[in-house]
C-alpha cells in the first residue's frame, strides 16, 4: 500500500471530551471519528486494526468448530418478548416502530434470534453440540458512553452460541471456547488474564472473564501471584482469616460519638484503626401470599468490617436471600432498631432481625459498632459475651490485596483490567422460556443447554492501546497494527536512489506477504515520523539518500531508542525475521 | 471444510410465501432464514456466498484507489435534517429515539455522515480525488418487502462516495468506478448489463445501472442487439419516427362512442388499431408570489399515443414542467374542458391549454382522440386543418420493441433485468446544503463535486439465482458458490478406501486452495445428491468403492448431464483444470 492511495490524517490535538489514552490517540491518529455520542465512524486507518482482529477471531472460532453466519441487526420484539428481555432489559435496549407501529430492537447481544434458529433447526441428540457465531454490529444506549470505543453505544461484537444435549456436554462446549479465547489474545499479542466470574443461577466453574491488564480499566482483577487462580472482584471469595479469634482485652462500653454517623468518622474520633470498626446494613425479604401480595417481611442485618465493601453478588448468595431482597424502609429499622442508619448495630434491638455476620466479622474480637442510639457507638463488643455466635457466617465483601488466596497458595494482588471477553454457560435461560428443545435416544424432548461466547472486536484495539503507549502515540502489537512495517524515505521527490530503493524495497516486501506501507506523501521527516509514532506501526524503515551512499537502510522498532543500520541487500530478510520472531 | 462441521440444512419444501426462484431455492437450500418481514439471517451456507461477493467486491474497489471505512448503522437525525433527507425520505427511513429522546435513522444510505466526513477531512484541492466506500448493514422500511433477499428491508450494501474539485473530474472518478464494476461483474461469472440510467438535474452521461439479465427481473432494460446502447426504461429515448407525417384521408368527425372512456374501448368499438388513437393526460403548473402563496396557474395537455405509456421522468423535463407540476383539478378540467376525463382532446377548448405533443403523435394523421363531450370522440384528426401544429413536442412515453435505436443503428429490444449496482455523479447536492466545501488553488472554497456508487451485496446472490437453476436448484458460478467443489464419498463409514480417498483429495485440493467441502455426514447417495444439486455447488467428485477398483472417479458440473471418470490420480489436476478455465 502507498500512502498517498490511503486515507491518513492525524490531529495534533485530542478533542476535549477525550479521557483516556486510547480514546485520544485513536481520535488523533485518524482511526476513528465522532459522529454522535457513543458512535463512531472507523476511519481506514481504524478499520485495518478492526479487520485485523476479526480476522483472528474468525480463524481461532472456525478452528474451534464454531459456524459463522450473520442475524439480522434489526430484530423483532415478539422473541425479545418471549425471553422476557423486551421488559426486562431496560432503557439500553434501542426499540423501534416500523412504517406499521410493529415493535422492533437493534440487537445488543442474539441470544433470541439464535435461540429461535436452533429450535427450528435442530431436532435430534445427533445434530448436537453446535456453535454459532457472528461478528455483527450491535447496539446498547448506555447511559454514560465514554472512552471512544471502549464504551461506546455502536460497536463490533463476536457472539458465539453454543447448544449442548446436557450441562456436562455444555461445559465441554465452553472449555472449547475459553482455549480458542487464550489462543485469540495470545495472538493479540497482549498481557491479559481469565478471571473467573459469578456465573449466577448455573454454579460452579463456568463463566470467565478475559480482561487485558492496564491501569485505566475499568474492572478490578484479583489474583494470586504465587498461583494461576484470578477471579473478577464480584467473584473472587474472601476466605476467613488465619488463626482463631482473639481473646477479648476490652469491656463492652456505650461511647459517646456525637455527629459521628461513619466508621471513619468513628475510627478517627476515637484514635483506633479502622479495621476495629463494624458497619451495618439492613435488609428485608418478602413473603408472599397466592395471591401474590406480601404476607410477611423478615428484617436483616448484615455485619461488614468498617474499612471493608459489601458485594452484591456474594450477599445475593446467602441463603435466605437469593430469592431477592430489598432495603429495608425506614419505619422496618426504627421498629427493629429504635434509630436511623449510622448508628445501628446488633446489641439491644427493639425485636429480633436475622443477623448474617462477614466471615471476618464472625472472628474479630473487641469491635465497635453503633449503639442503636444517636450519637453514640459501642466499644469492645465482642462475640459470645455481649451478643450471641453469629448463627450464619457468610463472605459478604469484596477481597482487599493481602487477603489469603482462596486456593491456599499465598495472598490476593489487585490489578485493573479492561473486559475483552467473557465465556459462560447459559443453561437453558433462554431454551426454557422460548421452549428451544431435541429428541434425546429416548425420543423425549429435553431443552437445549446453551452457552454465549462474546469478543468485543472494537473494545479490542482501544484496550491494546490503553496497554501499549507511550507520549509518542500508540505500540501496536504486530499481529493488529493497522500496518506492520512503514517505508519512510527522505526526500522521495527528489532522488531517484531513494525513490527506486523504496520502490523495490515496498516490492519485496509485499511480495513476501508483509503488510507494509510506503510513505510517498512527500512529508518533510520529523513530520512525517511523528505521524507514524502517533499511530503506532511497530517496524520502521528509513531509506535516505546518505543511508543508500553509505549501503544501508536504518531499521527501527517502535519500541526502541535507536535506529539500527541494515545493509541495503539485507533489509526485507531482516524485517522478515523480525516479524517471525 | 467437512460437512459435520459445517451447518447444513435443506429443505423439501419452500414456504408459501417465497414466489421467485432465489427466494424459494435459497430457503431450500438452507442459505437464509426469515425472522422477519423482509429480515433475513444469512445462515452459515448463504453467508459464505455473501463473503465471496464482498471480497470481490472490495479487491476491485481498492484497487480502484477506494479507501476503505465503517460508517455507524445508527445516525443523527441532525444530519439528515442538514440534507433535508429527514423529512424527504419518507416512511422508508426508520427512524428512532433513543434514551434521551434524541432521533437517529437507521442508516438506507450514507450520504450525510460521508459528507460530514469530507467537510471536517478535506480542507485544499491537492487533497482531491478521494474515494472512500464501505460494506455495511443497511435498512429500508420498504412499503412491501418480497423476493426474499432481492427486496429486504435489512440488507448489505457496498456504498461509495467520491469526492472531486469539479465536474470534469468527478466525471473522470465516476468512469473509474464504472469501470470497476464492469470488472467486479465479470468476476461474478454473471450475465449483465451496464444500461445508462437518468442522472436528474445533472444530466449527461453520468448515471448507469448494472442489471443482472433473468426473465423474473423487476425492471425493463432497453437495448440495441445492432450496438452496444442499452438504457433503462426512465431513461431510454424514443426517437421521432422515420418519414414525414402521412397526408390526411379522412375528414374530421365526431363519433359517437357511448361508454368508451379508454382508447383500448374506442379502438375495439371502431374497429382500428389502437395505435389510431392518441390519450390526454391534464397536468397543471402553479406561479408562486414572494409570499410563497400560489399567484397563477397553468393547464397543459400531454398527448401519447394510445398504446404508448407516459414516462414521468422524460415528462418532468419538458421546458415548462421541468420545475414541478401536478395534476389538474378536477374543477381546472371542466374550466378548459368542459368536459371530465375520459372524452378529453385538444379540439374545442373552452379555454386554451398549453399542448406538448409526444414526438410520435406529432406526426400522426387520421387520428382518434376525446371530443370533450361525454360519449363522444373525434375521428379523422389531424394536424394544421383541424388544430394548429404543435408548439411542443417532446419525448413524452417508454420506448416498445421496435422503435428506433437513439444512435441510429438498428431498432431497439427489451429485456427483464434485477438491478445489483448503480453508478452516479450526484454533483452538488448533499456538499450545497452541508456546506462541504475545499479551497481551490486561490484559496476560495468551492464546493466538493460528488459521486456515489452501490452494490446490493445481499441482492446479488438472488440475482445470480434467477439468472442460474433449473429443476433441481441453484447453480452458481465458480466466483460465489458456497463451495467450488463437493466430494461425495458414498459408503464412507464402511469403506476405508473412500475414506482413504475421499481424505486425500480434499487434502490435496485444500492445498492447492481450492474451496472445497468434504460431505462426511454419512447421507445415502440420493438425498446426498439431491442435497448439493439444491445448494448448486458446481464442480462435483462421487468417491465409491467400485470406482476406487477400476482405479476412476466421478467427476460432474452441475450443468453436466453425465459424469465424466477420471483416473484417482488425475482427479486434483482435473479439477484444478477446470477452475483454471
Amino acid at each position: 500500500m502507498k500512502a498517498s492511495r490511503f486515507f491518513i490524517s492525524t490531529l495534533k490535538e485530542a478533542p476535549a471530551d477525550a479521557e483516556v489514552a486510547s480514546h485520544r490517540l485513536m481520535m488523533r491518529a485518524g482511526m476513528i471519528k465522532k459522529l454522535g455520542t457513543g458512535i463512531y465512524t472507523y476511519m481506514p486507518m481504524g478499520l485495518r486494526v478492526i479487520r485485523k482482529v476479526e480476522a483472528i477471531v474468525r480463524e481461532e472460532m472456525n478452528r474451534a468448530g464454531a459456524v459463522e453466519l450473520t442475524m439480522p441487526v434489526v430484530q423483532p420484539a415478539e422473541l425479545w418478548e418471549e425471553s422476557g428481555r423486551f421488559q426486562g432489559y431496560g432503557p439500553e435496549l434501542l426499540r423501534i416502530k416500523d412504517r406499521h407501529e410493529r415493535s422492533f430492537v437493534v440487537q445488543p447481544t442474539s441470544e433470541e434470534v439464535v435461540t429461535d434458529i436452533a429450535r427450528q433447526e435442530i431436532r435430534s441428540y445427533k445434530q448436537l453440540p453446535r456453535n454459532l457465531y457472528q461478528i455483527q454490529t450491535k447496539f446498547r444506549d448506555e447511559r454514560r458512553p465514554r472512552f471512544g470505543l471502549m464504551r461506546g453505544r455502536e460497536f463490533i461484537m463476536k457472539d458465539a452460541y453454543s447448544f449442548d444435549r446436557d450441562l456436562e456436554s455444555a461445559k465441554a462446549s465452553y472449555k472449547i471456547m475459553a482455549d480458542a479465547y487464550r489462543r485469540i489474545f495470545d495472538r493479540f499479542g497482549l498481557r491479559y488474564r481469565a478471571v473467573a466470574a459469578d456465573s449466577g443461577a448455573i454454579g460452579g466453574d463456568v463463566s470467565q472473564e478475559f480482561q487485558v491488564i492496564a491501569a485505566t480499566g475499568e474492572d478490578a482483577i484479583v489474583y494470586c501471584p504465587e498461583s494461576d487462580y484470578a477471579a473478577n472482584m464480584e467473584k473472587a471469595e474472601a476466605l476467613a482469616p488465619a488463626g482463631a479469634r482473639p481473646v477479648p482485652t476490652q469491656a463492652l462500653a456505650k461511647t459517646p460519638t456525637p455527629g459521628k454517623a461513619t466508621c471513619e468518622e468513628v475510627a478517627e474520633l476515637l484514635g483506633v484503626p479502622l479495621s476495629t470498626t463494624v458497619k451495618s446494613l439492613v435488609l428485608a425479604t418478602d413473603k408472599l401470599g397466592a395471591d401474590g401480595q406480601v404476607e410477611s417481611s423478615q428484617v436483616w442485618l448484615l455485619l461488614v468490617r468498617g474499612d471493608h465493601d459489601m458485594n452484591e453478588i456474594k450477599v445475593s448468595k446467602v441463603p435466605g436471600l437469593d430469592q431477592g431482597f430489598r432495603f429495608a424502609t425506614n419505619a422496618e429499622i426504627d421498629e427493629h432498631f429504635g434509630c436511623q442508619p449510622g448508628y445501628l448495630g446488633p446489641l439491644g434491638l427493639k425485636r429480633p432481625v436475622k443477623l448474617v455476620a462477614d466471615r471476618e466479622v464472625a472472628v474479630m474480637a473487641d469491635w465497635i459498632t453503633g449503639a442503636n442510639e444517636i450519637d453514640f457507638h459501642m466499644t469492645g463488643v465482642n462475640w459470645g459475651r455481649d451478643l450471641p455466635e453469629p448463627e450464619l457466617v457468610a463472605d459478604l465483601r469484596n477481597v482487599v490485596a493481602g487477603d489469603l488466596s482462596p486456593d491456599g497458595k499465598g495472598v490476593l494482588a489487585i490489578e485493573r483490567g479492561i473486559e475483552i471477553g467473557h465465556v459462560f454457560v447459559l443453561g437453558t435461560k433462554y431454551s426454557k422460556p422460548m421452549n428451544a428443545t431435541f429428541l434425546d435416544e429416548a425420543g423425549k424432548p429435553q431443552f437445549l443447554e446453551m452457552g454465549c461466547y462474546g469478543i468485543g472486536i472494537t473494545r479490542l484495539p482501544a484496550a491494546a492501546i490503553e496497554q501499549n503507549n507511550d507520549e509518542r502515540g500508540i505500540i501496536w502489537p504486530d499481529a493488529i497494527a493497522p500496518f506492520t512495517v512503514v517505508l519512510c524515505p527522505i526526500g522521495m521527490d527528489r532522488s531517484a536512489d531513494v525513490r527506486e530503493a523504496a520502490e523495490a524495497l515496498h516490492g519485496e516486501l509485499l511480495a513476501a506477504g508483509v503488510d507494509v506501507l510506503l510513505d510517498d506523501r512527500g512529508e518533510r521527516p520529523g513530520a512525517m515520523f511523528a505521524d507514524w509514532e502517533l499511530i503506532g506501526v511497530p517496524h520502521r524503515v528509513v531509506i535516505s539518500d546518505r543511508g543508500i551512499k553509505e549501503g544501508q537502510l536504518e531499521y527501527q522498532h517502535r519500541r526502541d531508542t535507536a535506529a539500527t543500520k541494515v545493509p541495503v541487500a539485507e533489509v526485507a530478510a531482516f524485517i522478515k525475521g523480525k516479524l517471525a520472531a
